[in-house]
């Protein structure tokens, strides 16, 4: 079997952790089976690469600050095949360059386009265990980029896909994908399954455990997931394109304090201004989500949306430059607001699962102001004070903790 | 002009001298010319890697170590690139993949073999200063090596080779090259110009100012170095093949107290046994320095060297097993010992040098226990707590102060 295995910072933030990192990968290959490992950076190395960049210069340039924080993963692959050979087991590291993970040039954020393979063979061939750098590749002028936040997670299923691996296995801090958060939820439990289409959404909904693009890219190739703990023995989740038990109508629910609601008050009523709003906000890179246009007074319009906290004071500005002053009333921003959703492939097929979870809401005493469905979600906004008693209500509604 | 500048690891310790160095660099660019800049791994960063890697395997794997501690100068030269940026003048960082560095595939100490230049003059013309990681290559398989303990000088060298550049400017913490270590000989004067041989006995016998291997390739190449210190303008001392002024007999005196002497008492007097003893030493690469033979007792003989202190166990050790008991008496080990060597290229041609020198020291009432000379050099081993005085002796003899 080929097995990739991808292990967080945390999972190697010192030696002890990448000793037991290094013995539970050595039990697998002397089992008989290749074994490649995807390293992030050790613990906090990337915040304090990016603090001593933006010491020396505040707005850093996008390569340089890559070729910096680069230099993490490939401490912890080094570090990891010094620790393989004091177990006696042959290991290799190989950085972006060596692999070759190929990407866009887009620093910071870069796509994977293409990873060679041979390298990675060949080493495999001469029975060793391949340890690779996460997080990065390099584009056509070999210049160094990274793929983002999370995107060792994106390595790993990558090289599963590129290598057509057997298992491609997320190591975290977890036990694996939870019907709610255990902090806020006691009765949460863990999935043993789920499909991508829910993974996705619980990823971009705030569960955090996956990156969400590792998430689209194990859809698209076909990489079978196992989420799983480095520190205990668990089984994990496995997430896979279909679930084999009767699919569970509602998976889980989610909830995600990052979030800011804006209005635009007393917007004048004529086409195109709906456009002109998000269009404006899509230029500047601004991701909103739930969008609700409502009929004001005297012939105007409201339009609310939410974005993301740490957006939400760019997007109001970026409102009132594409907007003169006369063409609406005000704008309102409302920080202290969360978003709870329930994900379920088998929402599809089962009306009546919205109006369960507002019932919740309602016999918890939790307002709704806004809501956004899709075919496997829907996610309410409601005020960030009662997250937990939302939580709570909705998992027991839905009987997730059985 | 195309100007190829070196910072040790000092010269980079921190964000005050990074910012020093960027404004010297952009000094030399502003006039108009191309800069190239080598950089070191800052401050102790390459040591504390290293300790790093023994933590956690006390032998680790050369090739591991090289891919560890090169992570070392691409931290270096991407934060010198977002300095010079915050200065507001373009900079690009390369590492050793991205110059391409070629080298053999010796780890911790490999050699360089060729340099592409494609993409640094390809920056250049963008009118971007080019930082380079130091004392880095690849080997044709791609993998990371290093070019050994000081290495960073020789990649500079070599890069003013391959760019066929106008200056080749090495800085340091001492303002250059002088007639002996001011630390303990107050007369000591800093030299204008030295001649690559006269730089490489120095830099081999403990003036430690340049890396030997960067001296020979220089002399090779043709590069001329001007050795400077990178706290202040002052002209620093210029290495090449001739020096303008006449010629001077002794050009300065070197103290290495680094030095074990190892004497083989009583081997048999036959032919081959000098032979076999150093051949058994160079196997395990011990470098021997002066070899003194003497007839002893008994139509035996006694055999003494010199070897680095670190290695002298290790020698005494092979010779044990190279030799059975009954072919020698004893093997005695002296380690406080010291070389004083003086160093000129005037001496091929002036006899009575090192009647001086023995003078100047037998004046001192310092005694000699081995002598050994070449065309420009002559050394000798003393008692290491006489080192200072020797040192002013022969300093005084040779008026180098004047």
């Amino acid at each position: 079997m080929l097995i990739v295995k991808k292990f967080g910072g945390t999972s190697v933030g010192n030696k002890e952790r990448i000793l037991n990192v290094a013995k539970r990968c050595i039990e697998d290959y002397q089992k008989g089976n290749d074994v490649v490992v995807v390293l992030s950076a050790m613990g906090k190395s990337t915040d304090e690469l990016i603090n001593m960049a933006k010491d020396i210069n505040p707005t850093p340039s996008k390569r340089e600050l890559d070729m910096l924080v680069t230099t993490g993963e490939q401490v912890s692959v080094s570090l990891m095949a010094m620790a393989m050979g004091s177990l006696g087991v042959p290991a290799i590291s190989l950085n972006a360059f060596q692999v070759a993970m190929h990407t866009t040039h887009r620093y910071g954020n870069a796509q994977l386009k293409r990873i060679d393979t041979d390298r990675i063979r060949n080493e495999l061939e001469q029975r060793k265990i391949v340890l690779v750098t996460g997080f990065q590749g390099i584009d056509k002028f070999d210049n160094v980029t990274t793929l983002g936040r999370g995107g060792s997670d994106t390595t790993a299923v990558a090289l599963a896909a590129a290598l057509n691996a057997d298992a491609c296995e997320i190591y975290t801090d977890v036990d694996g994908v939870y019907t709610a958060d255990p902090r806020y939820v006691k009765k949460a439990r863990k999935l043993d399954e789920i499909t991508y289409d829910e993974m996705l959404d619980l990823a971009s909904l705030g569960a955090g455990v996956l990156h969400n693009r590792s998430v689209e890219m194990a859809k698209k190739y076909g990489v079978q997931l196992v989420v799983r703990s480095s520190l205990n023995n668990n089984e994990g989740t496995i997430v896979r394109e279909e679930v084999n038990m009767e699919k569970m109508l509602v998976s889980g629910v989610a909830a995600d304090k990052n979030a800011t609601r804006i209005a635009v008050i007393g917007l004048k009523d004529e086409p195109g201004i709906a456009f002109h709003l998000f269009n404006a906000l899509a230029k500047y890179n601004i991701n909103v989500d739930i969008i609700l246009q409502s009929v004001g007074r005297n012939g105007t319009k409201d339009i609310s949306f939410t974005v993301a906290e740490d957006e939400a004071d760019e997007a109001v500005a970026i409102i009132q430059k594409s907007f003169p002053k006369s063409e609406y009333n005000k704008i309102d921003e409302e920080k202290d607001v969360a978003k709870i959703s329930i994900v379920g492939a088998g929402m599809m097929t089962h009306p009546g699962v919205a109006a369960s979870m507002f019932e919740a809401l309602y016999d918890a005493g939790v307002n709704i102001k806004m809501i956004s469905t899709s075919e496997i979600r829907v996610t309410v906004l409601i005020d960030e004070k009662y997250t937990e008693r939302a939580l709570n209500a909705v998992h027991d509604k839905f009987a997730l903790g059985d």
